[in-house]
């Protein structure tokens, strides 16, 4: 079955593996008329890179996007935008013990009796350079976003057992783990340097915030927003867990408590007092900011010793090579805002054929 | 656009309002061969209505599945599976300062805002009636499931503050509130009695199992097992968070910690040491019990005085009035085990086409 | 696989056999705010009943259309239409030799190979009967284009060796077959009596435009408005052929002759001097009128004497018993209409997003 | 809308313009372990290119298909096969009138009112180059339904007035016209010659036959396998016509003549006298080859002087300068081809979920 595509009428095609030719991703259904270049989209990409924000210092000019189709005039002409990205590196390693051992933790086994073999490449389609793709496709819906006002911020609020306090939003791009809290990115950096050492990992937590976006989009009842969100975060490899609001604490409030009372704010807006539900009522947005919480389990590739089987049905012993980041919260920040920006416009495109009157609008019915 | 429709290849769609003519489902895409009654599906329309297991008592013999089409001497055909629930009170009430004031907590605005104007007899399409739809059809998903040794249970966590241990499966029958610990139960009696008194009301949590499924199924990258099931689980009204496995707490684990061990069981069969995975890695099943918890926020319609807007864009205050289930939780179970099987049940015929092997068998082709 | 279910956002999913409880339609998508009740639906019914123009008598007033969901105070809600249509006549005749014997020309093979059984009683699923739900469904899109200024008709324009001109659009209602030629009318009537007589049947071709569409509704390059019309059309049991403007005839033509040259009408209209492409151009509206053909096959139930074969593999004769249309097309005339209004409201929500200027409009954006 | 995918769970999504970067396809939902290589796609790419069969010189050496993901070692691995052409050409030339003038028979007006601009260079997305995407990916398809025993072949029936005969199939190579009949595609040539010089163009008829399919074939009621195929030919630029069997022919035909009767055959297989269904009943294969008839208007390109307007409203005079095919029906025989691998490989894996008896087979439940 096709896996790969997502979206109803914002629709994404993501392609390529880890060690092949390269990694890209098609947009169909992207408004024509957008402002769009490389340059925009080859940002999200750098957030993405080890090193990302102003903190690290970037290893190499990488994981250049290139637009192959769908721009003329540095406009969205309607048609698929295909983007990709070249692998530099193609070589075939020395995969050795990799081809035919299950690493714990991953979707070796799973890709193997699923499609009878496996790329073991790398960890072909399930490494994590595939969402170079997402963040690509990403870019695109949050131009596109940006035209109607909305926008969309993640940030690390838990790295292994040190979380942080959104004290300032700006501080995000000044520690290499996009914290909006100082104390705690120190702390952090110092429980990832501890755990690194003696070859293990650790996990986490981003929020992402979606802020702007008009009242009632989301489409009841398969489709709602907060529905279509938890599947786009939860598809991003590591995700275990999602939860918008008062997530799981509100299994805790009384109905008392976890209401929102509305209110008229200026201008004719409705406001509400507080944001337990997130920025999302039965399935639709409520005005208020969209709010969730994104959980990644600690980085499966570890240098210490573990037990497995291999593909001959026989234990094994494994020992994993090579550099892997200790921790992948902060290169999946910007996967998480890219997966939000392609289901919001996904929604907001949706949400056009609600009603007779927003229809008349486009097609100039009086 | 189209919301109330879901799946890929085992088609659900829904419809039907509170206080209309009745509710239904369709289900298309059930292979043909099935042995189904209304009477099946019918035990689980029962265990959603209040009381709905051994301990309550029915209040009525209410909620009465019909089977419209589809069924052909006791066996599904292949063609569309009509279900249906006729509601037995139509009667218009007196719908009062309900018309037109947004009940905090409520999808109220979201509709009125989408659509220009709404249905506010007893909440429309977001009444939690909505799910007796998904039920019904979530029973053909789960004899379907059977035939393929698959099984799906349910049962309750958490209740307000008061948390249960899965103590005893088989004592979730015992109690009103499927909890399989019947100390918490009591527990929680006592608390939901307490919150009804002061016209509050109480949320939970729900953890879900799904015991049987070989290894490989979900299609990565974008409708993966675990992002499906998320979707499926968040489209359900009151539900803010959902976690597989370790979830939100494998953020504070180590990967060694985190990590499954692999190891050869009898049979040829592949285990594992530990289940922190909840039974998926990349996306797909890995053999062992997919593990799922869902958080309901508490009732929001609550007798307690709250502030509010009104379609004019006036302030207001509410009192709700009526019989409401001061928690939800207990007849969500079921919708949960409904959801999880309709899912599961698309995630297993959408694998039938991963590989050439599995498609000869299909086709005698040698 | 789900093969009930048709269209991107207008999507309509029907249910239902000939002699089962009943058919129906669920209409999810369409936008809110549309003015609909069952007498205007019913009109569509009525016209597919035998003798539904004014020529004909009425034999009795079955068929009665009931909306079940998603209309409130007169109007759509935004929510799921579900459309049934209760089976007057439900008790199981004998159906004898039909159960074993597949008859020619009929699905009945297909669906015994497919499914392993099938519903042997009145065709089932492959009955002319499904084609209520199809006009139900239609009559609901009919309404929402009616908003837009788009109508629909469809007429005969052959039956069997006669064949028609489209001389008098007004005559359609004045003779059994929905001609607008009353001299070809009569002519079919004389040869539907002789080959009726022989036990024999007839086929014919129908024309169906769509007026008042803007120019560039349909998606290249798979959803263009031509591919997306040829299957609805196809879709329609007994239909072999479909082709727009020129159709087959093109083939024939030079690029001179058939090239549709452009001008400047009144009020700033484009128009062209003439329609050889049938409307489209392109896979998008031109701007003049959908113009498409349909051939439909001889019915297949025939009285003669027939050679066949049974399930056991065995050489059977069948000699089809009851009541069958010697000629269908008459009937499918409004299927026609039916199929077009589903597939153009469709279209007409797609192009909804294709330029962000249209979608700025929605969203009140300057 | 995004227009740019289809398929159901043999998923192609084409993107490119004529003078853009380039073109490709991306194939999502194939089947794991089928071997494949560039060379095998790049034949049919080579068939669709001037002069693409022995007859013909080639002119180049051009469009070449590279394989950018989704094979491994030879053999597809189940995610997605990332195919593409770059450009060779890609410099803007001079567009001069066409920019601005919309070219009679042309898409030029449809997108143009549709997106708000349009990608003037060559059609864009509306070029016959797009084709190329559909070829690749068809190759794909076809290379997988060989594993069943399915195979495809078009060839030419008419140009302008000359219609050939099925007389020899192997002689479609030995003619520029793909035409099993060595006289008609004298008489082709001659008058192609002669519209050529005038500066005029010629349109034409293919025949597609898919032979091998197993009986059962196609998803009533909407995704029937006519309809299906029916779209998907139409779907090609230019075609106005598709029909079955006997077609519109069948519309003068009795039920008694256009009947099929079966017969057991040898090895128990149901046999068919004749095929006036062109192998599909009720929407299902029949176990007959199935043969569709695909009418193309004639190029609308041609040299002599056409009227039309412009973007600005007003009335112009257009000579398309440049090389144009006079008929493009020889070049788009293989994408005939392609378009019914592709749906025919989407019509078997859909079958898969047909029964439950194929479902246990795969998952090897007795």
């Amino acid at each position: 079955m096709a896996g790969s595509v997502t979206g109803n009428i914002f629709k994404v095609m993501t392609w390529g593996e880890s060690h092949g030719y390269g990694l890209g991703a098609v947009v169909d259904g992207c408004p024509a008329g957008i402002e769009i270049d490389e340059e925009y989209i080859q940002k999200d990409m750098d957030r993405r890179r080890p090193g990302g924000n102003k903190f690290g210092t970037k290893r190499n000019e990488g994981d250049k996007i290139k637009i192959l189709s769908g721009v003329f005039e540095g406009k969205t002409t309607g048609t698929p935008i295909s983007l990709a990205v070249i692998n530099e590196n193609q070589r075939s390693g020395d995969y050795g013990n990799i081809m035919e051992v299950f690493r714990p933790g991953h979707a070796d086994m799973g890709f193997y009796k699923k499609y009878g073999f496996r790329d073991y490449r790398g960890g072909g389609r399930s490494s994590g350079r595939e969402t170079l793709a997402r963040v690509a496709a990403g870019a695109v819906a949050r131009k596109f976003l940006s035209q109607l006002g909305i926008s969309i911020k993640s940030y690390t609020l838990q790295i292994g057992s040190v979380k942080a306090e959104k004290k300032n939003i700006e501080d995000i791009f000044e520690n290499q783990f996009f914290m909006p809290d100082k104390e705690a990115a120190e702390k952090a950096e110092a429980l990832l340097k501890e755990t690194s050492e003696k070859g293990d990992s650790l996990g986490g937590v981003v929020e992402c915030v979606i802020s702007g976006m008009p009242i009632g989009i989301g489409e009841p009842v398969f489709e709602k927003l907060d529905s279509s969100l938890a599947k786009a975060f939860m598809s991003i490899g590591a995700v275990k867990g999602v939860e918008f609001g008062g997530g799981f604490s509100v299994a805790e409030a009384s109905g008392s408590e976890n209401n929102d009372e509305f209110y008229m704010g200026e201008n004719g807006k409705i406001l509400k007092k507080t944001n337990n539900s997130g920025g999302i009522l039965g399935g639709m947005s409520d005005g208020a900011d969209i709010v969730a919480r994104i959980a990644f389990k600690p980085t499966p590739s570890i240098s210490q010793k573990q037990n497995t089987v291999d593909i001959h049905g026989e234990n094994r012993e494994i020992e994993i090579k090579g550099r892997h980041d200790p921790v992948i919260v902060p290169r999946a920040v910007v996967v998480t805002e890219a997966m939000a920006a392609i289901t919001a416009a996904d929604m907001m495109l949706m949400n056009l054929s609600a009603n007779i009157e927003n229809i008349k609008k486009v097609y100039g019915v009086v």
